[in-house]
């Protein structure tokens, strides 16, 4: 952020008055540019044992699988985004069965909030930021082709909470460590309830 | 937003290329700007049958009492900011033993995301955006001064399970409807899992 917004003017990199965090401060009209994380809403929808998986069409992690999310937008609910996103990149209509999981992903500011869903058709097909769109059993699952750490351990506590017989809600992070070789591991850590 | 915050050139409102809503998009150097909901974080702390409330000494809703929340902040997970805001409010120290409830206000482009927490120990004290923190018993809680129709139902369901015995995860939206006198009335709609 180089200009206010509002009024044009270059912005200054200060705390305000009774804050504790530096923020982007115009000096003309005075505004406070405040930078809040993002949510990312989606859908594990499953049609008998199979789920849904779109292999992206767009960067980043052109090529690889995920399931259907996108950047939940203003006016709408988790839910509507949720059913939203999984229309837009898998042409696909689903009913939400509940919350599944909840991830913050702070190294992205990011939080993705993932819902359960029976898929309620079977004429689905790619939007234009998928190349393809399939049903997947667990065993075929493309595990070492899928985009995004978040969307691996989603689709683990689905299948593990599945062989349960239970589902939960589960609400964790993926923590991004950079290692001396410039190389990214991810860790995930549960909350664990008291 | 009247100016793009990356150069400073008078922004048009228009529907990008492969896009579905209208966005704010700089003409000169084509950054498109996106605006999406904030998440609120905050916590239900509670000690033995009392649960910890704010009584608010800022705008919007000064002098009637909520649970200590704001928003979530960059680099921090929801829980990181549910514990800061209850520091900052209540000047309250907690341990968060599970997710409560994870709320919509479409009306205002917010996630309340509230966790269940427990009150370390009893010195605690209203910070500046706080004009007293008091424990409340359920029988005592002042229902007709809450600030937010969210943390009013946040709270009620928290008593509901109570008296059940076991805390669900709940998951719903707070309508906002204005009335013909233009009043507002307030409709909560909770995701029934299928």
């Amino acid at each position: 952020m180089n200009f206010c917004s509002h009024c044009g003017t270059p912005v200054e990199l200060r705390i305000p008055e009774g804050d504790h965090l530096p923020r982007y401060v115009c000096p003309t009209c005075g505004t406070i540019h405040y930078q809040n994380p993002k949510v990312v809403v989606g859908s594990i929808p499953q049609w008998e044992d199979r789920i849904l998986l779109c292999k992206r069409a767009i960067e980043p992690r052109h090529g690889l699988w995920t399931l259907p999310a996108g950047f939940m937008e203003n006016e709408e609910t988790t839910i509507e985004g949720a059913l939203r996103e999984t229309m837009e990149e898998a042409g696909a209509r689903v009913e939400v069965i509940d919350l599944h999981t909840m991830f913050n992903l702070p190294h992205v500011n990011q939080v993705y909030v993932m819902f359960r869903a029976n898929l309620l058709d079977l004429d689905f097909g790619p939007g234009p930021e998928s190349l393809e769109v399939a049903l997947y059993d667990e065993k075929d699952i493309p595990w070492n082709e899928i985009a995004f750490p978040v969307i691996e351990q989603t689709m683990r506590l689905f299948f593990e909470d599945r062989r349960r017989g239970t589902f939960g809600i589960h609400t964790g992070d993926i923590i991004r460590h950079l290692l001396p070789n410039n190389e990214r591991r991810y860790e995930t850590r549960m909350l664990k309830r008291r």
